[in-house]
């Protein structure tokens, strides 16, 4: 386990007002964001994707169409960090809330 | 169900040749590609996108890091079209296979 920064829990609080969920099975955060059309979609993925590589810290996300499921986990750590928090802000500016 | 070209299978074997392979459960192609890293694995999904749109058929695929494991049927025919296919050689054709 690599050492990372703790995660202040409190931090997540704001994020489970724009619809981050925790998993049950895991010490993950999870979001399914919905846009207009596939090319509305892939527009917010390739923000992210630069967001991502700023950060160096990546998703698990899952696209059909419309919809993006994201799942945030700091792997080498084994489970959040505040990696995991930042991301989850940026997306969710990415999508525009 | 949407009348969608129908599929001759022999149009598939080209296709199990770079590593695509028939869902056990649906019918359904996938295919798991593996890149350096994730900035050539979103490369990789940013020439799809833009394939997709062309074709106006999508991908179901899941990101994480360097993978990028990719599912196909269509949806409102039930199954494999030749629009799978299609979408397929594209995506070998973006891979660089």
């Amino acid at each position: 386990m690599t050492e990372r920064p703790k995660l202040d829990r409190a931090d997540l609080l704001p994020l489970f007002g724009t619809g981050w969920k925790m998993e049950a099975q895991a010490d993950a955060l999870e979001k399914t964001f919905l846009f207009k059309d596939f090319k509305q979609a892939f527009a917010f993925m390739t923000r992210v994707a630069e967001e991502a590589e700023a950060l160096n810290h990546h998703p698990e996300w899952f696209n059909v169409y419309r919809t993006v499921k994201v799942r945030l986990t700091t792997h080498d750590a084994g489970g959040l960090t505040t990696l995991d928090a930042e991301l989850a802000r940026r997306m969710d500016k990415a999508a525009g809330y």
